[in-house]
């Protein structure tokens, strides 16, 4: 490698007319008699990188006739404006060393199973899709952060070994902390994040949780990456007004930083512009149950909405849905009960458009101390474990609500990709732990 | 509650003059005949609130009188300047409703045990040196995103779970992932990062790190978060400016945006200026063992620094020292030999002054295929298990390097506090899960 400075393709635009070098892999190359093209990466883009036989010396044409797919090289020339280009720019060749030769590159352009393509993940990353995918993930938790600290919200990192459920205790990931004790692998960060409200009044956290679910459908994830925002003295109404604002501010990023990624990735931006601009519609459970009727989906109050209920409620908005005021008897035990139905929680469930399910969940939470340990009982869970949790409405109780966001749904949903597996680097399924 | 807007206290200095509401906790009180001094917290600050019994209304004089320490309330005043005051300002209360009186509030000022407090962390987590540590943190984290994603670098998490370990077996945890297979949680995200610098260049990670640890010093968490950058074609070279200017970036703006929480930690900041502001001093591994000679330590070619020469060679300087040049067999086996010394390896540590130890740990990685092939069978780990590692040397290989940073450990150097589990909000330790 040469030691003089090196530029990125993303910085190409500005540099028209100098002479640059760049370090990358090669993406594709078409050879016309005595004009090489050369389709270069470096990550942050790709440019056309352009050899005339005549105008190079011999080596240079002989060294650019070993690239294959994936080698990594290093390449000077002069930027040129080129606006049928990708970026509007190309590099007109002068000099070119080759790193390393890459031989039996394994994605081909044909059609590959998903199973090989999951097995090389590693490899599979490096194509353009999956690199537009990631930069959009990367764009969104980006965006989480600007959205919180913006507002004056502190970072609390939830623990990841908790020794008791949130939820219940099924589907949990079990490991053996100390030789007399078990540990299990969170699935929400919420009730370490209550008591951090009563310390920092608007905190947040951000990471990965866990479920041990035994299912293969397309949105399940054994591993995935949540933020869980949650506000002391905030009720349900200032919780929806979160949530909305929240998921317009990291769409409209999307939408403004990530421009060529969701071209690349040929993504119909109507519900992202729908959704940046528009309100989201607020639908009771109650009323959702009648649309749902009206639909031909024979759902009684008490029951759950399932994924073709989620998408029935949907069909006919371009822009997210809030359904709130669930039952209480299908939500967690520390919702709040409605005062004026108490049959219901002042729960909220954010569906995204186009079928892409439930993003959000979130509620205000129970501030009474003996209604919440009435429910812990209810839903026999056990007291003791909870006591630092019933500890939050002892001591200076405070009405306090927050959400859960799964990152992989929402990137999904952004890039237009059913699968979540394509929206989490290296996936963990079931029977899918390698790479 | 009111249903009106309220004022955070971190906001009050530039509503002078204006009546404002607020909402929190009492923090401390102060009685004096017929003034009432209440200090109140809502997590974004504090502000002393004055009542003046003939001033309010009687109901408000009686209502401020059952406030005692940790009770929410709701106070309504008009802010005005106090320069004596933290904050510069005061409020004047006129309205105030108690929203839940505190009883028997466990966290006296009386010296309390440590391991009280931290079976108490999460009322623990009030207390103003805990809340002033846990922004601190936030600011950390903060400024590691900012720095990345304005350098160009994306995101990209690397998995928890994990089939094989990244360095060696030992202190691991372990769970069933499958009735069949067994999964470990993640010491390092490195090896993750690579193949995804071959796709996108410049990346990081940064998530919750895990070491089954059997030892109880201030130095051990089993649970901590890491942020780890790895970058294509950069050299040992530039991956010592890497660390430096990262290290710098983030202890400017600690020292910028959080300077009422040092304040109130009492931290001397001489070293932390002197950290934005000089050059770190490098030195070659063989080079410490000659200085520590000279102070006594009888250290040879081969041995490992342990916390004691680690403080030593920090002794007379108020930055931190980069150590490089570490002989290769006490370092990993992914590590790049130094060309013109193959007896060592191009890895690098950071050393905090002051005695806050090791706080960062990278290299340059081994990019030729068959020497990290004989690497790996030296170390006796499993070929097979690591295949999918080997493959970034093999599919256009280039050179790249990164390091990791524990945030805790950083966190502690900037607070001036000597144990880790002050500076994560739940700190997991050898029997030590709850809360």
């Amino acid at each position: 490698m040469s030691t003089g400075p090196v530029a990125s393709v993303s910085g190409l635009r500005s540099r028209i007319g100098e002479t640059v070098t760049l370090r990358g892999w090669l993406y594709n190359r078409r050879d016309s008699g005595k004009i090489r093209f050369l389709v270069f990466r470096d990550g942050s883009g790709y440019v056309q990188c352009v050899v005339v036989k005549k105008e190079v010396p011999e080596e240079v044409w002989t060294e650019s006739d070993r690239l294959t797919q994936e080698s990594s090289f290093e390449v000077t020339g002069v930027v040129r404006e080129a606006p049928r280009q990708e970026g509007g720019v190309e590099v007109g060749v002068t000099g070119l060393t080759v790193l390393s030769v890459c031989h039996d590159w394994p994605i081909t352009p044909k059609e590959h199973g998903v199973d090989f393509l999951m097995s090389q993940r590693h490899l599979w990353l490096r194509s353009a899709k999956q690199v537009a995918i990631l930069r959009v993930r990367s764009e969104v938790e980006s965006a989480i952060h600007d959205f919180y600290h913006s507002r004056g919200y502190t970072r609390v990192d939830s623990p990841i070994l908790t020794p008791n459920a949130c939820e219940g205790t099924s589907n949990l990931f079990e490991t053996q902390y100390t030789e007399e004790e078990k540990a299990y692998l969170s699935q929400s960060g919420q009730l370490y994040l209550e008591p951090a409200a009563a310390a920092l009044g608007k905190v947040y956290c951000f990471g990965p949780t866990f479920r041990a679910e035994k299912s293969k459908t397309r949105r399940h994830l054994r591993e995935f990456w949540m933020v869980e925002p949650e506000v002391a003295f905030l009720e349900i109404d200032g919780l929806k007004a979160l949530a909305e604002e929240f998921v317009k501010e990291l769409t409209a990023r999307v939408l403004d930083r990530r421009k060529e990624d969701l071209k690349r990735l040929e993504r119909d931006t109507t519900t992202l512009e729908a959704t940046v601009a528009k309100p989201f519609p607020r639908i009771d459970y109650r009323e959702a149950i009648e649309i749902l009727a009206t639909k031909g989906f024979p759902v009684k109050f008490g029951d759950d909405l399932g994924g073709d209920e989620e998408t029935a409620l949907t069909e006919g908005f371009d822009t997210p849905v809030m359904v709130t005021r669930y039952p209480a008897a299908i939500k967690s035990f520390y919702m709040q009960p409605d005062p004026e139905d108490p049959e219901v929680v002042l729960g909220l469930d954010m569906l995204a458009p186009e079928g892409y399910g439930e993003i959000i969940g979130g509620s205000q939470r129970i501030h009474d101390h003996d209604l919440l340990l009435s429910r812990i009982r209810q839903h026999e869970l056990p007291v003791e474990a909870f006591q630092w949790y019933l500890d939050v409405r002892k001591y200076g109780s405070f009405p306090h609500s927050g959400f859960g966001m799964g990152l992989e749904r929402f990137t999904a949903w952004m890039c237009g990709v059913p699968h979540l597996r394509e929206c989490i680097p290296y996936p963990r399924m079931l029977y899918r732990i390698y790479p």
